[in-house]
């Protein structure tokens, strides 16, 4: 169950153009998430582009994984697939290389119904020793969780924990949630931009693309945001800022490669067709950097 | 260029729970729209489940295609894939096995930009001897292609049809896309509700889902269209208006499939996640079958 509270750092999975993980260089990003100390690392998240990579580097993905934090920090794996039996592979997988929790995102093609949702989680967290985390993440799976599927998802063994999109009315979301789900279910939230006010409501944990790469000034966020100090929480974000604005345009997923890059920690680029921001748009990402040092 | 003109029906892959394509039960299903006679066949549409199966699987449902038609009818293959290498090898692929033309749809997880959806076409086009066809299907891969893009591929070398959703206002659709396309690219359309208003507006192609089990049927309505006889093509619209309801409501692939079991064709039910239609609901499927007999 620890694996679903406080921050959980999303690191991208650094891949050749054919799409072969390249370990050394994913090795590298895990050493700083776990030398920061976050609380748990999400592999394989929609930055950590679970959805391009095949079963094999997959699971390559999570033995490096596995293999550098050697418990230091929780490993919760995505495992979300078009098709059920593939979902119930990669969490065996996942399982077998030794990692701690799983999420699942309601991966689709032909969009699916709220029945079709239910027996695919409930198919899969039947098929896996993991505790299981609903990954709600309307903005690539296009699939919106009512608090009635949750609910009733909550209610099946082995699945304990919510990463729940954030919003403007992230701290109702929140109550509201608390209100029909069991007391120890884990309720917590991504959208880095909403983390502050989802943590000072008292969301359990923090589901972070930003702390895959700052994982300091993401842990100095929810350790302000634990304290109560609203304060505090609101400067952290305001240096946070430019690189949120950046997120609500694009997506994370390009600028967080673009930082990456800038930082000169990793060579490779987003799967194709995705493509990195342009030159002209650095200047803004640079900016972005440059105001995190202020954390 | 052929293969862009006419009827394009669309069978369902008949595949066991693992994603095997049972490719006796796809031959057959493959005969019969030979034996009506269609224009072409689109094999591994979006009811072809092509999202849902393996590189292999796909190759195999491509040779089984190609075997049956035998040049009686052109064989397009859809080749939609989340990565750009991937949908190229896939085009390699249907050419390898003799097919007679892609389609392409801009599959996505991280939802994609104009430009990388334009580099994505541009580079599978120039990697297969195939002509390609646009796939335009937002309801499954949610993404829009506005005619100033279109207008962009259709200047790319191999990019010959466009495969639109059709939509209320199809007939205005079609002239202000004929005014910004070159001469010989074929404008076709799918939605089989619309199928209709759209060839009477001058339409190339019809892409039929129904067409992969009710050929016959379908090419009256093409037939009538062609000969500009609106008040035939109302007719047989009509007769199929109920089974168009149930696709409007739930679309299009769950209610194939039903359909296939209540005639005795296939066994196979769509991969998981996906349900079949429930009991409740197959009076209603029963009703918009025997209303076929009409045409």
């Amino acid at each position: 169950m620890m694996s679903f509270y406080g921050l959980s750092a999303f690191p991208l999975t650094p891949a050749d153009e054919q799409g072969r993980v390249d370990t050394d260089a994913f090795a590298m990003l895990l050493r700083r998430l776990v030398d920061a100390g976050v609380d748990s690392i999400g592999v394989l998240g929609s930055t950590g582009i679970y959805a391009y990579l095949s079963r094999e580097e997959r699971r390559r993905a999570v033995e490096t994984a596995v293999n550098v934090t050697r418990g230091a920090s929780p490993v919760v794996v995505g495992i979300g697939a078009l098709r059920t039996d593939e979902a119930i592979t990669l969490a065996k997988d996942a399982a077998d290389a030794g990692a701690n929790g799983v999420l699942l995102a309601p991966v689709s093609y032909t969009p699916l119904t709220d029945e079709e949702v239910f027996r695919h989680f409930a198919a899969v967290a039947r098929a896996t020793p993991l505790p299981l985390c609903i990954y709600h993440n309307p903005s690539t799976t296009r699939f919106i969780f009512s608090h009635d599927l949750i609910a009733r998802l909550a209610d099946e063994p082995g699945i304990v924990a919510l990463k729940q999109p954030g919003g403007d009315a992230v701290s109702d979301d929140l109550s509201l949630l608390r209100s029909r789900l069991p007391p120890r279910f884990s309720i917590g939230f991504s959208g880095d931009w909403y983390a502050a006010d989802a943590l000072l409501a008292g969301a359990d944990s923090w589901y972070s693309v930003a702390a895959g790469l700052f994982p300091h000034q993401a842990r100095k966020l929810l350790q302000a945001a634990r304290e109560g100090n609203a304060h505090e929480a609101a400067r952290i974000n305001a240096a946070f800022e430019p690189l949120w604005q950046l997120f609500r345009q694009q997506g994370s997923l390009r600028w967080m490669y673009a930082a990456a890059h800038h930082l000169g920690l990793i060579d490779s680029l987003p799967p194709l067709p995705l493509l990195p921001p342009s030159q002209q748009e650095l200047p803004a990402l640079v900016f972005a950097l440059e105001r995190l040092q202020a954390i």
